[in-house]
């Protein structure tokens, strides 16, 4: 007899948190209705949870998580996944040492990636949390895993761990999907302030010596470990 | 002995829905004091329910609600319908699929409903929602039905469930009062978004066959069928 | 034997009342910290009750609000009343009409006060409230009457209930303290859609006769009465 | 036997009071994930009471308050200190007047920052508070105290008890922790209304007599005394 996969608890565990993870989403305001979503990786699996396609914010459970493969595939879960589903697994394959993927249209981020603009180092946050600017990938149909082949090739060559799709909206990858929500909230909260800095007029990016001491500053010394 | 048609059970859960759905609008960010207002068919009559006029959206109930036919004039309910009840009525007489209708004074919409611009469909989000531009109608004096004309012959020709007053505010349609709320909280994202991106220069509208390919998949694959 | 006219029951409900509606400039966002104030005059009294000086928002009670007379003196309460006291009582002096009066630094209406330009009245919702454009005052100095004569003198020969003050903020009337809210609530509101459209180029004004319809049907028809 | 000054009642009173402000720059907008921090000298000693690194707002507690000295070394507690401890420990050495100090990204003011450039001093409620412009200090790496000798030189010769960090925030600084917060709350409100009105063209600062009776008012008559 074969034990279903779907029901190990360590999968039930991650459908939880990525539910939970949701509300993130709504109380730091970088969705509308039912766009946006997570995923994450179960870990040490071939599997990853996702968000169920166009179902509010408020009714989202551990139980309307859905498990799919790695090809896309739903092999647990009763509701349709996400229509980004495709483009997820395409960065989990890709992407080995990420464990978590967040999807938004946060307006700020949204309105640099309306102008295909990436969005300029220009303050120690974005140094601390993106290493560099946030660059921007090409515009891509959605449905299949075009939008994660946009991702993972925008994202090699670049510290950041968020990309600007043109036209379309943000996509955050972390080891967790917590670090992919907190990189979502940093870019949105970055992309405001600086879009409200360029009004006046362009700004210089820090020197490249002062944007990797940030960094590697924040990613070894910052929080509690 | 004639059973009055107004208070059947179907318009009470009418008016139920209605009233909670104001609630959207005030969660959403879509209307300040009491600007804004929803309307419903109540399926299968020639009856609407509306929001009364210039009531507190935290005092709206199911009993505030206002039942008119589709003259406008009022059939049940003790208080004053919308002074934009003439024009939803028209809007349910002309549109017969349309279920619901959501009016507001949005601002982001609003500001470019006040420059008489429509919003150019330059947004995977916009295309999967409105199918192209979100389109500008002419000026309207408030209180009879021309605001209703004006929706009427703007929307048609357009795939678009919403429309810009010019000089007032945003009209939204749909199948069911749920969906033009949807229309009314998306228009308003897209109209920041877009309004922010363009501070910086025109935007380019995104190419007929990928508004097409987008508007298509959104309006059959996504969400739960 | 004397009564004490500043424990009447009429004081008491009218302080109950102006307790209560400070909730409501912060849940609109009117104000920060201890910024912004409400009064009104106690019907068929010369007194009036305003909010004590620097008190935060949630310690606002009935009890803290304080008494005065008409020339802006104390008459009950233990607080110091507000700082504008003097020129809120002004107002009272010199426009019989009033029950209420609002004041806020309310960000979007304040940045066209830090201009000293009026709001122009090219929204039906402008029409509708101020029946015409938002006036700016003069600068005046805080402390003693010269903000309530810069309200009074500029509000005469308009019908707005609301005036920016330059580089200060916004005061607004109203025959009761809920109207004037009302007022500061609206201001705001249309302060920031115009000035998102006025970012684009500037705007033409409503025509006259638009503007005079649009004001008498609001005044007289809508809402309940 | 000696006693562990750490555990001292008067130690314990500023983490409660500490770790409940963090709470103020949550509900006014001012934070991110986990940026920004405040901390409170401990009065009549050589300690302060800081925020621990990259802990969530929900999760501060006043347990979870590091004590440390005034070189900024960790003496209470079990986390480690926020990574602007140093910087913090600088300013209370060099500011013997200061009881508490604030550090934000907040968006609008972190936009001036962004651009290097003082908030003129065009609003009443900048003289207030600020006494004149606010102003900008330079550029400094985060970690060690450079960031604090940048507060403290530029704050010398201003009466702002608020500082604009170029590229990176805002430090503000008050007789008690409260204050300090006021001071952030404040900055960030008239970044946002001075930002709004500069976008169409530059502003007059007020007189230095306004500015100067203005704030001598503020500073005495305002509040309870």
């Amino acid at each position: 007899m074969k034990t279903d996969p779907t029901t190990a608890p360590a999968v039930r565990k991650v459908r939880r948190a990525v539910a939970e993870l949701h509300g993130e989403l709504v109380r730091n305001g970088l969705v509308a209705w039912t766009s946006g979503n997570i995923s994450a990786r179960v870990p040490g699996t071939d599997l990853m949870v996702i968000k169920p396609s166009g179902v509010p914010y408020p009714e989202l459970t551990a139980e309307s998580m859905v498990i799919c493969d790695l090809s896309g595939a739903r092999v647990g879960g009763v509701l349709n996944p996400s229509s980004d589903t495709a483009s997820h697994a395409y960065i989990y394959r890709h992407m080995p040492e990420v464990g978590g993927v967040v999807h938004t249209h946060s307006r700020h981020a949204t309105a640099w990636a309306a102008r295909g603009e990436p969005i300029p180092c220009v303050l120690t946050a974005i140094a601390d949390e993106f290493g560099g600017e946030i660059p921007v990938g090409p515009f891509a149909p959605i449905g299949g895993e075009e939008v994660g082949r946009a991702v993972v090739s925008t994202l090699s060559g670049h510290r950041s761990p968020a990309v600007l799709l043109r036209a379309h909206g943000v996509f955050t990858v972390g080891p967790t999907p917590r670090a992919a929500v907190q990189a979502a909230v940093m870019c949105e909260d970055v992309a405001c302030t600086v879009g409200l800095a360029a009004l006046h007029g362009r700004l210089a990016s820090l020197p490249q010596d002062q944007i990797d001491a940030l960094y590697r500053r924040y990613q070894t010394d910052y929080g509690q470990r």
